[in-house]
């Protein structure tokens, strides 16, 4: 069976999940990544690469964060950006999804980023779009949301470059999290040789052992020793429910403190993909630390998706 | 009295409606927009033929669909373009609509488009603007949607040369179309010779005949031997009013599904304005088959509206 | 202590008030924005001064004028602008503003536009933010709007450009004005020699006096020879409250009319900071009358504001 995120040359067409894409393109996204660095840092923060080719923000749920990035990141490559919110438009007049995206192909957009709530949505549109359109998966359900997963590694490595000699600990909501599995992907397939994700029972998936990775309950147990602690974002709405007893409580337990991250190795980095929840899943102190590089984070995040674009531009052709 | 629409030299001021545009700027826009279709093709999919100029998108209904193409089109002639969705600002702080609008000339807006629920809004605002201003009307009302007319006849042109050898049917809510009586009359001002609109009597204007049509409230007899057959949108709203028994009822009776299609001629093109309600007015398989032109007359809409723009900002120098 | 707004060696890094300018910032940025006045009369309205910079329109409430004019005087000034609406953003989801601030610093946005309904929001992030970064206050609460006031006194300037000589005469709503307070202060510091304030005592502050201005409750004596007169906007919800009898009282007793212009000088100008309540504070008549300067005044506004940014982008190298 074909990737479908890879074109006949095996050049990357389409960036849909972590999962699937080869070593050599994962490390040339973040090598090609590496160069955009350094455009964001420059007075003019531009470069002509998508100069007259059109970038589709296609979001059938709302992510003003998510948005900004790729229009920064499209704008900087000097792409003409249109952004649609979609569900306040055509789709509430019966108008299908692929009718719509079929639409803004015919005035043709080159690059469409998809956000929507439903798992496959963005598989679903690259699957059937004209094959000179490229998709962008920025998030779908609780599936995938490659970019971020990317930027992560993308500064792990950065701080961390001997990636084979790496522990890695995923902190927090793995089961409802768009990112923790692309993670664990990705940082297995770069060779990372141990991961560990660590939150209670009730916010771990079935069989979450056969990722490959180490699980802990105990976070005191879990931190030891690591290089590189990865937070994950406690969505409020779990808090009600009958996952977890309190926001209190899960701060006790599963919180990032200075005195919990010192169990880890000294240098240890902290990551957190955003928007914290200060004094649920990390406290200020950690936030802000010396450690915390969850700014950074958010800075490579924009030469991750300069690259992808990029990359997808150059494909295909 | 003046043509509202032509500068004192004859050239197109404003784009209000296709009523009233003479038979050489009807043909100019065309030959104009031919030029700008290859453009979107390119890589490089941009002119800077309107760079350093000021797009307004005034709306005071929201279109995602519409405001998109006329920014997509703005962008590829290098305008910047301005985005205002009035209703949720000043409007409810009691401006009226012409102190909104004079604001932004007096910010050396150049070129409008304006969408409104009520008919008549764009000829108001091109009435009382400053003379260095454009409008385009993007839909008002019931009443006029100028360069939805302008793209089909564009897309009638492209694929039937030989206007004065056409049969062309109008199919379904001729009524509260804002489309239709444009398109009546752009094809008879370009030389078509017949003209026929299908519908049952409940969606057709009191003498319709006057246009200059052919009237048929039975489909099978309407579409004989036609060339083109341009499909209306069935508003969700007739169909749970009193005007239409039920979608089931009208779809068996004026659907276009593949059997009825085959008494036009073999080689009829079918056209739609979306967004389509396949299964009510349209049948999938005529939808997305090959005599179906749908998808590029929203191609050709983009080269349209820069014609349109291009034009207007080369007229009152 | 230093002046939050001004960098070490004297130059505009951040405009949060015009209180705390000094005169000859104040004289700087309204001859920059003499020279921008002259570019949006010209056909290609662009200057590369900004390009590859990103300007961030942070809005925590909704302004689409406000939003506009900025947006308008960015791009003239080709600058990248990114448009945040938060509140249906990640401010709902737990994020404190400072992390939304530090996320869009972290993409290297170089200038932020803060929109706030909370007095000193913009204070606060310019006293937060990295050392490279501009904070412009486009409105906090009732505390200050300053690019208002600068479009204000730089109108008049231009109008009536011997400012040691004029008598200017505020009218309305003095207490919950953005602008009185800042206008006041710019006059003062020009050397306007004499500034009035005509309203109810209900809607001027307490000891306003001590602002060095001349209080008027009649307008009939308070507009006597008076050069500029400024009018404010009566805000709709101040009419349902007791500060004020009613719409057609408050016309009569402080409703710019033309009986009542005509007691200022022959060569008065009219100001209004839009958008107008026509026949509450201001006569249509005075309103589009030769006096007015209302129009202006907008199209200044983009002069003062592309200055503005210029200025802040030249500082801190």
């Amino acid at each position: 069976m074909n990737n479908p995120q890879l074109d006949k040359n095996g050049r990357l067409k389409h960036l849909l999940s972590i999962e699937g894409l080869p070593k050599d393109i994962l490390t040339q996204i973040l090598d090609t990544a590496e160069s955009f660095a350094g455009v964001s840092e420059r007075e003019v923060k531009k470069v002509p690469l998508l100069r007259g080719r059109t970038v589709c923000n296609l979001f059938f749920e709302n992510s003003t964060r998510t948005r900004t990035t790729f229009e920064i990141a499209a704008k900087r490559l000097s792409a003409d950006v249109v952004s649609l919110h979609i569900g306040t438009s055509s789709q509430s007049k019966g108008e299908t999804m692929l009718d719509t995206v079929n639409n803004l192909v015919a005035m043709h957009a080159d690059i469409f980023v998809v956000r929507h709530a439903q798992s496959g949505a963005a598989h679903f549109i690259a699957r059937h779009v004209a094959p000179h359109v490229h998709v962008i998966n920025a998030g779908d359900g609780r599936h995938s949301h490659p970019t971020q997963g990317l930027l992560d590694v993308f500064t792990i490595r950065r701080y961390k470059p001997d990636m084979h000699n790496l522990r890695v600990a995923i902190v927090g909501d793995i089961l409802h999290s768009r990112v923790a599995r692309s993670e664990i992907h990705a940082l297995t397939t770069l060779g990372v040789p141990e991961v560990r994700v660590i939150a209670p029972k009730t916010l771990l998936p079935e069989y979450v052992e056969r990722l490959g990775v180490h699980v802990y309950h105990d976070m005191r147990q879990g931190l030891k020793d690591v290089d590189v602690v990865m937070m994950l974002r406690l969505q409020n709405e779990r808090m009600n429910g009958a996952l977890l007893p309190s926001a209190q409580e899960y701060f006790k337990c599963y919180g990032l403190t200075p005195d919990k991250l010192a169990l880890a190795r000294p240098d240890a980095i902290v990551m957190h993909p955003g928007p914290m929840n200060r004094g649920i899943e990390i406290d200020s102190a950690v936030a802000d630390g010396t450690q915390s590089v969850i700014l950074p984070q958010v800075t490579y995040g924009i030469a991750v998706r300069m690259a992808v674009m990029s990359m997808l531009a150059g494909s295909g052709e």
